[in-house]
């Protein structure tokens, strides 16, 4: 079986590396433009930051291919296939970054035959690096982490995106599932504005479920292997199978707690991130 | 003019001196019991936090009275009088607190005549220490915080909660309160899990704006004076002038974003922090 950790160590060296020019670019004044709505700001840092990562990679491992969210944004078809693929969100949490709310990840996936083989997520701002490996354990900052295990909803603090779909059915669906969730109830509802820290918060054992409806493979599928390390559970809104192509996320301490979120709250229509257009 | 500087000081030292307490608790198991609701947990931790917070004060300053959210949930009666009051909070967040999830806060307020001296807010696990003294500035560890002025609510990430009130008037008033910002459209919600840490990312420039229907005052007396000091604004979310009592309030980055606020939102009824029980 292959080993895949010379390439977890290149990925967390470079992520660390990227979060040097997004911390100088932080904290000085952005010019930035319009993506699709007023919540999806893309910045030139994004499409720097994701050239500098796609580069140091192609440079030490030239037959690994690329799935990048502005290499996407820029036209590039998007197909996961069985090569060694690194799935990258150069800046996750663009909003938070145009304004310096203190949440923005560098987010780095690897998979090969379409399994993931880690995932990293770099929490620059903070400095938290979240990091794990199939079959090896999810780690903060080298310390192991733990998922909360929590079982019963009704003690749960649950972490959810009202993300860039501005439709009023997309936002109507957004806020009755939160309505619902507190009616349940749950401890609380959190919303740090970055769907891979959110979602790293339940493999700490912070929060006890992540769920989102709208984001895109590469916001989440490093956080998705590092809350499977730590012992959570990952699948799709309705209750099927994780696909990380499919838009649709819960992240949970628990199958108990995973299936309650599915049962209760409602998904809006999403165009599939590895949908061909015609 | 009388100089409160000597209660700001002291007051920074008790409440990193109690931060010790709450970060030695926050790693460990917790003995929870149940408020008001699943919503709003009270741990042992609080009530020892406050008696040690307010043991200090009054060793020093035995004249000086107090507003504690222990005490009131302990059945002391809540009046503000002319008298210097010591206004506290021992942990702001403490439903973030029983889990982990990583914002809990100290938060002290110091008014005279009714008028808030000085106010303190000491975010423990991220080490995050922001203050404001009236008329001399806001800080967070010890650096100059400045809002971010802006005056295009299209163009804000607006921080809130949907806190302890859990009826379905409150529910559905805050949850469509967050749809109709959306339409606006703002650039995103956040949701922390503590009204004192959410305000001060007004006062940081980080977040636009805050709002919030149903806190009370230890929660928001000592981020309000931290926001103004910033050269944000705060006032109550009909548009008034800001009232510690009225359990509802607007912290935003200029008067345009927070009259903007006022118009869109709905508040719930709540009774007031200084009602006097019949």
């Amino acid at each position: 079986m292959a080993d895949w950790t010379d390439c977890l160590n290149f990925g967390i060296s470079i992520a660390k590396q990227a979060s040097e020019t997004i911390l100088v670019a932080y904290h000085q004044q952005k010019d930035v433009k319009l993506k699709s709505s007023s919540a999806d700001l893309v910045t030139e840092t994004d499409q720097r930051v994701e050239a500098i990562l796609i580069s140091a990679i192609r440079s030490k491992y030239p037959q690994h291919r690329f799935i990048g969210e502005e290499s996407v944004a820029a036209g590039e078809h998007l197909e996961l296939t069985d090569c060694p693929t690194w799935i990258i969100d150069p800046i996750d949490g663009t909003v938070n970054f145009v304004h310096r709310f203190p949440f923005v990840a560098v987010s780095i996936a690897f998979t090969v035959n379409k399994q993931t083989e880690f995932g990293i997520v770099y929490s620059c701002v903070e400095d938290k690096l979240f990091h794990a490996q199939r079959g090896r354990g999810a780690f903060l900052n080298g310390d192991p982490l733990r998922a909360s295990g929590q079982q019963d909803i009704s003690r749960c603090v649950v972490v959810t995106e009202i993300g860039a779909e501005r439709d009023d059915l997309a936002l109507s669906t957004m806020t009755s599932n939160i309505f619902r969730l507190l009616k349940l109830p749950v401890h609380g509802v959190r919303a740090l504005g970055t769907a891979a820290v959110d979602m790293c918060q339940v493999a700490t054992g912070g929060a006890d479920a992540y769920y989102h409806i709208g984001m895109h493979c590469w916001d989440i599928a490093a956080s998705a292997i590092i809350v499977q390390e730590a012992g959570g559970v990952v699948m799709d809104t309705d209750g099927s199978a994780f696909d990380m192509m499919s838009r649709r996320v819960i992240a949970a301490s628990s199958s108990a707690v995973a299936n309650h979120i599915a049962q209760v709250i409602q998904a809006f229509p999403c165009r599939r991130d590895d949908k061909v257009s015609v």
